[in-house]
């Protein structure tokens, strides 16, 4: 069950994939030199390996727990948290102006995987806290800012976000959390859910931000607020003053990251909590949707991490277990990782988390893009770009989060369903992932309706180019030439069905609708083997330029390989569901099902 | 979180596909007439509904607890039991001379489902006493049938299987545990894993069924014995004598199926446990073998079961709960059933769920006919195609019951991830079921090699001949001709990979390994596309008829089409995997992963 950071793998991804180097030319993030990342990478490692990895099963054991309004962490989780903050982690990727490093979202996202690798849980708590960063960041008022920030920046006290309420799911505009205007501040009633640390014992205070409507807003999401509500108001020298009027009701009871309490959260029971007002009135969800594409990463990070927790656990096992004689007829028994089958869902988990891990670490580099490049239109076609991964990546990357752990447990055999082994947790915390920060199937329609009919196909069109354009060669080294075919088949597939989506789909929302997933989870098995194509593609300029391990860069080649004989041949499928399945999806009747 | 035995679909599963009246036509079956068959269904879904099936939730929370040797099943599960035995359920497949009704496997497949939707954890116990009644009826002496199994028949005693060691998994033939001769018996000492209902307080006596070696035993599979030993020794006169050498030292903590208690058996502390042999000495595999179709068709129907009682949960959400607006522009909230991902789940796991149950079904009814079937000649066919059905039930039908439920869970969103809901549950217990019984991999090994290779694919030839004449008739209704063309396709996907498994897989065991999996896999999904488009057929000749509701027959209609559009174009990419996957399966080196 231990962890270690995959520090040559996420380096290799870094420069090969999400090009490290641009980004530190990139102006304000001159200071990301291959040296001061690769120190991060190594500090972060230590601090996952050492202290937040081996807190993770027991933190599944014992879970948060309540009493009384008070949530009580896990054994450990507060100086590790303490660690975290003292090491100046949280800080990483926010404005130095209030306390942040300013290091690129790139290297951010990387660290963030050794995080959530290590303990799902409470990397949970950090990535909430960037998110109410990134809102006060972008939209709080300069004295906001200056009370918040820095605390916010430094990890001392922590971040919420508080959108769901019991009638108001996938559809936040039905929030009905009030907010009255009450001279300086606003005065917030109602209730709210799934709360990720919503109360805990790791801070002394909480800033939560909440979305809630004013006494005359309009219906819908035009008439949603961003407020922030401190769990203990902050007085004007910065020192904590009087409890606010919120309290946590309840945590509940989950099926997966039991560490990391889930809150029920009730506001102003007592007359009103105090809230301030962020962003404008009304312009709540314009503030949610700056947030969004780097909360949706961070999502699709987790599953990226998750995969790689339980590929190094199977790893392990498949090494170590012996059991049954080799089909090759020698009599003695063998590692398991001589059978075959063991072997091939071994390679399954490897190449699809390495996928995973690569279309996440992409979509940074856009991120980063999009708001660094000194070229306009270059940051203009960067948003375009980080638009249209942001839905794939959160969906097929937490759906490989699934996968791959389940994948984990089997390869573990009886002893997988077995909760000491800890193959089982990971496969109950990934299972979130689907669900939260926009259910994959919302990721669908966004991907659908957003990201494809609003600019007509434009940015997809101008991606479908760049992966035509960065197939391997037919000419090439014979190993990479291989490739080629199989991806290119893949692409017309996914090329039919972006127009299928486009034309069919732009006519008829439903069918459209109906193909949606189907289109994304086609985009994402395309996109996975394209990405694992251009490692492939720079392992073989390294191998022939004598530079690396030789037989780490082979294993890129063989992995892409992997992949692309074994697991691509899915797209054609998806690409006939997406055409020709929307009609019989729609066809049952209420009471045929 | 309730359940109602779905009574309309088995029994169409049963007539249309596994052929009841053929069934009940067979010598010694002429009791299981349609109204007798719709009795016991009616009555089986009773006490599953209103008995087994509310004790699955408390059951999970509350789970078996071990102390001092003792196994407390949960709350409510005695009386459960009680009334599952006086109601005579335990007796309905077996041998009439030991108090067995003698129904056909069919029905009693069918019956199964019922037990295993209700209370997964709980239907275990019957299923596990099943196994070694069967044994005992094939393989025991008389003395020993007429002192044990009109017990275990009633199910006043449950029986149990111990086949694994610590060492000796997946691979059966490495088991340590000795049997010295005493006399007329056995001493038995050893440690067993994995024992479900090992030990509980259900009954007054439980029947260990033991895998064992004899001192001068050859090693491997060939020198392991089969032994009776009960954990109370039985007098002369039927009475109860005194405790065998036998104790449970502990009891996993499991992933799920909490309530089923999964024992470490000791035996032979104290100077070894009473065992008699049972069908000759080192006979034990060849008696496991008469047994293992059945116990592998029966967990195949426990993912059928887990499947259709997630299915249940998931659509009566989906009906229920209202969030956000339609996309036809309405502006009010509908229940998710209307938006068209939610569809598409729903279909998803419908049309899984009875492709499942039809595959399980058929397989039953081969059983029953390779016993029963008056001509040998089709008594010989019927095994050989039972034999070739049971790898890819077994296997297809419970990686079907994971996916479904996980499906469940994503209907419900936010709330499947909370214990509460149950739907969490149903993906906890589904898990074991590709694992144990043989796990999924062992399955596509055993098709690979035992049922493909060893009679060089003539057994898997006479069904694609079959499958390809049941096609859907090209001049037919135009609604049915439509499944034809993408069956076909996916049947000759299944015959370019049969060849390919014959033939390159043939001459290279580690290259046909490595493709059993997605060979197995190819072949249950076109399988179970066939299988709906069977019902469809029956569903239109019924419908032409005027017999039946004709929504109903329209839905299997739309069903097989769902499938067929949706589903089938996963053949293609497996057929691939398999033809094209094996090289580079096994071209990473150890060092590369």
């Amino acid at each position: 069950m231990t962890y270690t950071a995959p520090i040559t793998e996420m380096r290799f991804a870094l420069d090969a994939i999400a090009d490290m180097p641009g980004i530190a030319g990139l102006p304000g993030y001159e200071e990301a030199t291959p040296d001061l990342v690769d120190a991060i990478l190594e500090e972060a490692g230590k601090l996952g390996a050492a202290v937040l990895a081996p807190l993770n099963h027991p933190g599944d054991r014992e879970g948060s727990v309540y009493e009384n309004g008070v949530v009580r962490t896990p054994k450990g989780f507060q100086e590790a948290y303490n660690q975290f903050v003292e090491g100046g982690w949280n800080s990483l990727p926010f404005d130095p102006d209030y306390g942040g490093q300013g290091m690129p979202w790139t290297l951010a996202t990387a660290v963030q995987e050794i995080w959530q690798a290590a303990n799902l849980s409470f990397g949970l708590c950090p990535l909430l806290t960037a998110g109410a960063v990134e809102l006060l960041q972008e939209h709080g008022s300069e004295d906001q800012k200056q009370t918040y920030l820095p605390r916010m920046i430094s990890g001392e006290w922590t971040g919420t976000m508080n959108l769901t309420e019991p009638q108001a799911g996938s559809d936040v505009g039905a929030v009905k959390t009030k907010a009255e205007p009450n001279g300086d501040h606003y005065l917030i009633t109602g209730q709210k859910i799934y709360i990720t640390f919503g109360e805990h014992d790791l801070t002394e205070n909480i800033v939560h931000m909440v979305l809630a409507r004013l006494p005359d807003a309009p219906a819908g999401t035009k008439g949603i607020s961003l407020f922030l509500v401190p769990k203990f108001l902050v007085n004007e020298d910065g020192t904590l003053g009087p409890r606010n009027d919120l309290r946590c009701v309840s945590i509940e009871h989950k099926l997966g990251i039991k560490a990391s309490p889930t809150a029920v959260m009730a506001y102003g029971d007592s007359g009103g909590a105090i809230g301030y007002l962020v962003g404008g009135e009304n312009r709540g969800m314009a503030c949610m949707f700056t947030m969004m594409n780097n909360a949706r990463l961070a999502v699709g990070i987790q599953g990226v991490a998750i995969a790689e927790r339980a590929y190094q656990q199977a790893r392990a096992y498949a090494f170590d277990r012996t059991q049954s004689r080799a089909l090759d007829g020698n009599a003695a028994t063998v590692a398991i990782i001589r059978h075959p089958d063991v072997r091939r869902m071994l390679a399954t988990m490897k190449a699809k988390t390495e996928a995973a891990r690569a279309m996440t670490y992409w979509a940074a580099a856009a991120l980063d893009r999009s708001k660094r490049e000194p070229d306009e239109e270059a940051r203009r076609g960067q948003q375009a770009l980080l638009d249209l991964l942001i839905p794939v990546t959160k969906s097929w990357c937490t759906d490989i989060g699934c996968e791959v752990a389940s994948l984990g447990i089997q390869i573990h055999g009886g002893m997988g369903f077995v909760e000491e082994t800890g193959a089982a947790q990971h496969y109950r915390d990934a299972r979130i992932l689907p669900i939260y920060e926009g259910t994959n199937g919302i990721q669908a329609l966004d991907l659908f309706t957003r990201k494809l009919l609003r600019d007509e196909g434009a940015a997809m069109t101008r991606l479908l180019m760049e992966m035509r354009a960065g197939l391997p060669k037919a000419e090439a080294d014979s190993a990479l030439a291989a490739l080629r075919e199989p991806l290119a088949e893949s692409l017309e597939a996914l090329d039919r069905a972006t127009a299928w989506m486009l034309e069919q789909g732009g006519e008829d929302l439903l069918r459209g609708a109906a193909s949606a997933t189907p289109y994304q989870n086609l985009f994402g098995v395309v996109l996975g083997g394209w990405l694992l194509a251009q490692a492939a593609i720079e392992a073989a300029r390294r191998a022939e330029d004598g530079s690396g391990d030789q037989s780490y860069l082979d294993g890129k080649l063989k992995t892409a390989r992997f992949y692309a004989d074994n697991l691509l041949g899915e797209a054609a499928g998806l690409a006939a569901a997406v055409t020709k399945g929307a009609e019989s999806t729609l066809a049952l009747a209420d009471e045929q099902f």
